[in-house]
């Protein structure tokens, strides 16, 4: 219960660090995590400024000689909760409902946090650590991590390891763990198209000038076609392309099923690149989405007007070997030399970058992760090539030369960047346990 | 000063006829206008309740026998203001600057409202109203005037005219007047797509599920090509072709010019249906926009997902011999035989429902018309085809048996349905003015 207590007061924190608006709240949510690690024994515990939100990092070392440095990864920072209005219960006001806990970031990635400090806790409680540990808790996650390449380079002393433990992944299902052994890369841009001055009468200039919400619908619907193949150019340039043992190595995931996306995403019929399955395409293509669009008059009734301007944001998820600088870069070409007539096209990249990352089964700290799994879960774990990204993945090995293992107990139902987000009270005790066994597993291994 | 004074208190009330949570300050514009009629000696003053906001209705006779009776129409409802950060003083705060007042509504319609009721009061003072005349100043304009029809019905003994008078138009430039000889029809459609149950994340569900915003950009697409020309199957089939004389007369009018539509939207290129020029287009071709588009996440930074949904709102202008109903029908089996698969499509009917209208230049009426604005103006007015709508038009000749003539003294240069809309004082002057001048040409000729 006291558990229960402290991690309501942690997800009550609104520390979307996506909106600036939230900023203080985000800091606020930082010192939360610092006094929490501190209280758990966590030395030189230090709230580690960025360009834009900090992280929070920390140490403590085992007993044992020559033990081996591990560094626990997770992320504070939460996503925007709208649309308000779907939510049950406010995303802000925790609420236990037969036993989850509803709140924004509730698994994505507070639960991740909390549940490896009071892991942490439990194994000094059993009798101490077995792996020097280090922490490395950021702010930034939500927004692509776009600062943490900085952070690593500017504390690489304080955080070297032998080995990155991501607490920010998901399972297959609430009874059967995921292994991941694949992270998508992540990148995107804004666009803004200007037309007339300012709105105009959609009569009095009708059929005279370019409607920029137009024009946007024909620059959207031209980098991806009715059949999900991208169309910008250049864009598979650099994709590894699937090998046949790999496709088969794919299809033997028992969830990997039609049926099993269609039920977690609540649709009747899916769609992706043809000629894949919809498991290759989720963990193993690339991917253009736009995450938002706007522009015009929303509200009820009838505004005639030819707007000014047209928004859109648009986001990519990237696989083994293209890179988010390319691919920006091609997406703004293909912005540039599409502008429809009559408008003026500005492009904005987006703080989101991810570079794809991948780690062999066969790595002994993977495997470690698939016993500590399958001896929480009674059940063997399934490899899991993630369709979403986390940045420190490749920051890690790039910076500080270290590989990543995750191992989380996050459901894919929890409506993770969705209204009326949960995590499961026996996921969070599932974490206490396994961290304690995974740092034991992985000393004798590193 | 009185009449300033007078004119900024009816300026001040936010009657956005279109917004239900302003229904209430549209009733208290009704309230202004009647009792402001009833000043004027309007005699009969009534609030006429209609499905939708009220019309104000009013009559007063000449005291000459058989004397011709015409009904003046305008309507005081008026466009949402937004986008609000771009008006340099608050839209129902009026403000003059330069013989300017700005305000949402200045020019379109309520300097048409309330300088029509002070020309009426010149009228009288110089020495007796030389017609019978009959009020109609509606609430729904700005929704299309759905419930005119019904109105005029309900009211048809009251209202009954030789000719309508409508003081809701637009000039060619502030110097030179228009002569109003054809407005174009409306209607519209709002879509929403419907994808996944709720928002997803882009990377856990990516490749696998179709993104509503995507296909609501390949669904808008593939209703106008990038030449301008509406693809929608029928969408033409009922336009009359414009013929060489009437090209040969459209193209003597000096103010049709690409520079003067370039200059009045602030664009340095043009675009419409290829094989017209920009005043063909304007005039007499019918035309598709998208008046809103939203979905996904609009705030600043990143938030990484799938939509639910996506919006769009969607009107078209009308020619003759396009109807609304007809359109609308065509627009809806456009839309569902092109739903792009994995979404749903809702198609809605927008409220704006106005049949195409045209009067001959050689209509007596017209000639007084034109024979006030010269006088007024002190140069010849340029006949146009207004690219705008104004429903009442067609409703009065279907269900009174009247033509409509139109002398307004707006500019369009007045920010009509954008930010910083403004009415100049001169033009207000002018109306008062022209009512009488008008009303004793049209008692010559009815």
């Amino acid at each position: 219960m006291e558990h229960l207590k402290e991690f309501m007061e942690f997800l009550s924190i609104p520390s979307i660090g996506t909106m600036p608006e939230h900023r203080e709240d985000t800091q606020r949510a930082a010192e939360w995590v610092k006094a929490r690690m501190e209280k758990a024994g966590i030395q030189d515990v230090v709230i580690a400024p960025t360009k834009g939100n900090p992280s929070v990092l920390g140490k403590i070392d085992s007993k044992r000689a020559d033990a081996p440095t591990v560094l626990i990864y997770g992320h504070y920072d939460v996503q925007p909760p709208d649309p308000l209005e779907q939510w049950l219960t406010p995303p802000f006001e925790p609420t236990v409902r037969d036993g989850k806990i509803f709140a924004r970031g509730a698994t994505d990635d507070k639960g991740g946090v909390y549940g490896a400090i009071i892991g942490v806790e439990e194994c000094q409680r059993q009798g101490g650590l077995p792996v020097n540990l280090r922490f490395l808790f950021e702010g930034e996650e939500e927004s692509g991590s776009p600062n943490l390449p900085t952070l690593l380079a500017d504390y690489r002393e304080f955080l070297l390891c032998d080995l990155g433990l991501s607490v920010d992944g998901i399972n297959v299902t609430p009874e059967v763990p995921g292994l991941i052994t694949a992270l998508k890369g992540a990148c995107g841009i804004e666009v803004e198209l200007s037309g007339p001055a300012v709105d105009q009468h959609s009569g009095l200039l009708g059929g005279v000038i370019q409607n920029p919400l137009n024009a946007m619908a024909h620059l959207i619907a031209g980098m991806k076609n009715s059949q999900g193949r991208i169309t910008v150019a250049g864009f598979y340039d650099d994709v590894l392309p699937l090998t046949e043992e790999e496709r088969a190595e794919l299809a033997k995931n028992p969830f990997g099923t039609d049926e099993y996306y269609k039920e977690l995403a609540g649709v009747s019929h899916l769609f992706g690149e043809e000629g894949y399955t919809a498991l290759e395409n989720n963990a193993a293509r690339p991917t253009l989405d736009v995450n938002g669009l706007w522009g015009g008059f929303q509200g009820q009734g009838t505004k005639t007007v030819i707007p000014a301007k047209a928004h859109c944001k648009i986001t990519c998820r990237l696989v083994p070997n293209q890179t988010p600088e390319k691919i920006v870069a091609l997406l703004t070409e293909h912005v540039m030399s599409h502008v429809p007539v009559g408008v003026r096209a500005k492009v904005t990249p987006l703080g989101i970058s991810a570079v794809p990352y991948h780690i062999p089964l066969t790595h002994p700290a993977v495997q470690a992760v698939a016993k500590v799994l399958k001896a929480l879960y009674k059940t063997d774990p399934v490899e899991v090539r993630l369709g979403g990204s986390v940045p420190a993945a490749s920051a890690l090995r790039s910076v500080l030369g270290a590989d990543l293992v995750t191992m989380y107990t996050g459901s894919p139902d929890a409506n993770v960047h969705s209204p009326n987000e949960f995590f499961r009270l026996e996921e969070l005790e599932k974490l206490r346990l396994g961290i304690p066994m995974l740092l034991n597993e992985l000393a004798k291994v590193l």
